[in-house]
């Protein structure tokens, strides 16, 4: 039974506050924009398909709280401004603006009906985002366990599980169900500098589901890999481009030039909401650079003297050359990447 | 001017606490053989050519304390007694073995002397080995400083600087000199997880040196290249088998892997005492397993569960196949390994 990461609570959004994880399950009640703001920046709820739900409940939430506005043109206003506030949070997950648009879609198209109708719509909407991602987990988790094999062995890099999704996670969910089928799978969790969502979340999901897990410093994969046959690497995404350069977080990059060069398959595992196919190649992402604090510490305590530069991208982009396939929700998508993804979006 | 690391003071060792910087600056007096070995295993000096000069420094240390032996037998047992503790702190460095069989050699040879001649004569090469360090990272980081060109962009890997030898540094010697000449050399420094010897030590040591510096998480390198023109790698070595494998600290191998695939030359400096061709290759090179708690803490703070499984080698082995050339104090070798390393070897 998978954690309930974030759920919709009549008026409010209650989710875990995942900074807190593994020392303590701590859930937050989120009761307007500025909160959910700064839950997104402050990374409390992340997550590619996550930080897209919390999107989507923050757009009930404004309308919600601005039911009383004293006409359809304010309650408009307030909506979009709360939008392009959600929207402003993170740059490189495709996820948040693809829920964000779909819920001002549903705004916009119901704009001649009255508020509490249009906010009726506006949670029947959030509410298919939700179980659309809980769906799509359990979907895409079975193709990608078909990929694993009794007793294998896989390396992961930042979390992808319950915490990051509505559910069941993506490249977690994976090996979450190849494990109920008995598969027996071993991971190498890579602790994933800088917030360590291995160490702290991975560690934890996978504990809580009895799979054996390894915890490794993201430099040590590639010796794990010279050393032990490992049969795949899973990760997650957050934005993949028309050619497949996937976008995630920073060391996915590393570790998947690692991956080739040691002739392990490298697998992206993600809904295809993930998908922007109005990008040609990786190289349009937008790579979010977060606080050099967050490199020039570790869990809040520094680590290097004072005056220290660091560097602090929050993804990098791996070239889809070095990816061995894409498991989406409708399959799994291999070379040549362009052609496959178009076929696969337009499957039902 | 280099820091002092540690230095002979007639009766006992004095070192920084490297496990304190960079938040202090903390010299310990070392004047008895278990506290060296603490001091050593828990990486108080570290570093493969300051923890041979500890080693040597430690030996002499043995013999003053025993110089009231009541036989030559009882004193030559307690020597060899404490040789083989220190011996045993770490496995993978060769020049810890290194130089406590010069020492061993030293007393051996003069074992027909009195105990104070004894002494003396361990005195004189305690404090040879020092100077020899001295004189060879000066030399190695001449050679190693022509590879350096106006304003190249360097990644480096672990600390290798006067923190790990008598003087200046190997890697970061290098790069001292090259900064020495005017050359503006800019760096990326791996943090180097678990224990973080390049956020706490390098960058203390660049700062020191004003030479711009940049703290990026070990993930990050492969971003950096992919996004950068990085000019070349350099890094330590704590043994380096005959054909040119090299085991270094953990990460090692990884950032070896990321700069062959963006074709960025990879550069070891070591000095000629790191070579162990008693070893044909790489895979005979012990790798010292360290506790799963240097991984499941950063600097002592817990980042996972208290029942997580973790996996800690120090130390990695980097394929000859990936590195570019070995800068020593005899010159800088290039493949073939084997040959060119014999060959200079052999040299003056």
């Amino acid at each position: 039974m998978p954690i309930k990461t974030l759920t919709w609570e009549n008026d409010f959004i209650k989710m875990i506050d995942q900074t807190q994880l593994p020392k303590e399950l701590v859930y937050l009640e989120i009761k307007d924009i500025p909160a959910l703001a700064e839950a997104i920046k402050s990374l409390r709820v992340r997550g590619a398909p996550a930080i897209g739900i919390a999107a989507a409940f923050g757009v009930l939430l404004s309308a919600q709280l601005n039911k009383l506005s004293s006409s359809k043109i304010e309650f408009f206003s307030k909506l979009n401004e709360s939008i392009e506030i959600l929207r402003a949070t993170r740059p490189t997950a495709v996820n948040l603006s693809w829920a964000l648009d779909r819920m001002k879609r549903i705004a916009d198209s119901n704009q001649d009906k009255n508020i509490p109708e249009i906010i009726r719509a506006l949670q029947i909407e959030a509410m298919s985002i939700f179980e659309e991602d809980r769906k799509t987990n359990r979907k895409l988790a079975a193709f990608g366990a078909e990929l694993i094999l009794q007793n294998a062995k896989i390396i992961t890099h930042c979390n992808t599980g319950a915490l990051a999704t509505a559910d069941y996670g993506t490249a977690l969910g994976c090996i979450f169900t190849a494990h109920s089928q008995g598969k027996n799978p071993q991971v190498w969790v890579d602790e994933t500098r800088p917030l360590l969502q291995g160490a702290r979340l991975n560690m934890w999901e996978l504990e809580n589901e009895n799979i054996p897990a390894t915890l490794i410093c993201d430099n040590t994969a590639a010796f794990v890999m010279q050393r032990t046959k490992i049969d795949l690497c899973i990760v997650g995404a957050d934005r993949i481009a028309a050619n497949g350069d996937t976008a995630n977080k920073i060391g996915t990059y590393n570790l998947a030039i690692s991956a080739k060069y040691h002739g392990v398959p490298f697998y992206i595992a993600a809904p295809i909401s993930t998908f922007d196919i109005t990008l040609e190649t990786g190289s349009a992402i937008p790579i979010e650079e977060r606080s050099q604090e967050e490199v020039k510490t570790c869990i809040g305590f520094p680590i290097a003297p004072i005056q220290a530069q660091a560097y602090s991208p929050a993804f990098d982009v791996t070239p889809s050359s070095l990816i061995t396939g894409i498991i989406t929700d409708k399959g799994i998508i291999r070379p040549p990447y362009k052609e496959s993804t178009l076929a696969t979006l337009k499957k039902p």
